[in-house]
């Protein structure tokens, strides 16, 4: 089961009316389970650095499943996952990238945003991951 | 003077009304002035290695402002641009990028499509660049 | 619908099968519906050059859901496709490459086999392929 | 003196029942003394990133002849060999990666896992490089 382009929009363009709502400007990157890329937007005056990063931080939540905090709190110094960051061509393991499941729980792809705080980055991924 | 997301989403929605016209399924990739992603969407089904190529071919038609075919045909064995394709981490020099201008002829950005015939690429490409 | 790795593995093994019949030695991989590698298996004295391409043969044949050496006609000088190996990072188009598809017709994934002769390299993933 | 594919297979397959036995999904690499891959295989449903940390597991395991965690221990921050995950294209320093001896305790090989616990993942690599 693999994310639509349909729904991809939906949940970039949730993600962009969250973060407008919060007075950011965010960088959206949705990928499928295969972890390739369905759909992207850089909204005007995003940091142009966080293009790569909303999208490694879509990756690495497909990757693993999980969110990419939980991972980033396993990779610090003396952490279990200690530089793991340096698989799969990088990895983002900061918050801001969400699994995205279908009705029946089945990891269909992933979000990542990336242009504010890390919280706000979490916040604007989630009003993303659970508009589908 | 840089393409805006909105701009770029258009061209993805005129883009991809056109691929549908004539029965294709696309990768669609839209870049700014300093030819970075601002938009990209995934046509359900569309090559897996179109994503790559279509946003290479922004890139491109971006990095010279010129439709990326222009630059294969000097791109040619015994060409004066004989293998071009080697810098800036990977041209793609065949049709389905074009750059795109705002009113005053100043080039904003590119649009660069995959997933099909060189020629079909090319139609979707200049449907999405002139729809701005 | 993804190959299983019961189903990577026997492609694997009658493609081993395959080349040894034929007095060849080769690298053999199997990419899913996504372009990752699920199982992978270089024959002794096989060419340590041909793992890479091997690899770089069945992610070929999924981007684009067809036998590689048919982008290699299309790729060469003068051809509508020329250079598209730059994109990807890095495709290989000569013969070698076969997608897998299930009783539906659905490509779930895709072999790829380097080590000898091209013709030598299709024989040996055709058995792969229709092994399953 | 090098590990050979069947060696390969059978340390894949001995950590692939392991792996079931403790209830889990792996992503399992075995390269030579080259250290370059042999064999490979990835369970249904194991996580996609762990693809390239197995691989990488089992490289690191060859490059310096010792347990991957080992080298994680001194390349903490102000560890001796702090941050050498960034030489190779990228080593992983935590468990998983284990070197694979002949009878006469010459190095042939490693094997790689990832896909749970770094606990389980080395337990799994444990189960195959002791069956050969």
């Amino acid at each position: 089961m693999n994310i639509t382009l349909e729904q991809a929009e939906k949940a970039i363009s949730a993600a962009k009316q969250k973060s407008t709502e919060i007075d950011t400007k965010m960088n959206i990157a949705v990928v499928d389970a295969g972890a390739n890329l369905v759909a992207f937007g850089r909204m005007d005056g995003a940091w142009l650095g966080s293009l790569d990063i909303s999208i490694k931080k879509a990756k690495t939540a497909r990757f693993f499943d999980m969110n990419t905090g939980i991972i980033g709190e396993l990779s610090q110094p003396g952490g279990s996952l200690y530089n793991i960051e340096h698989s799969n061509n990088g990895l983002i393991t900061f918050p801001g990238g969400i699994p995205i499941k279908n009705a029946s729980g089945d990891v269909i792809g992933a979000i990542g945003v990336s242009g504010s705080s890390v919280e706000n980055d979490h916040t604007v991924a989630e009003a993303g991951a659970t508009a589908i």
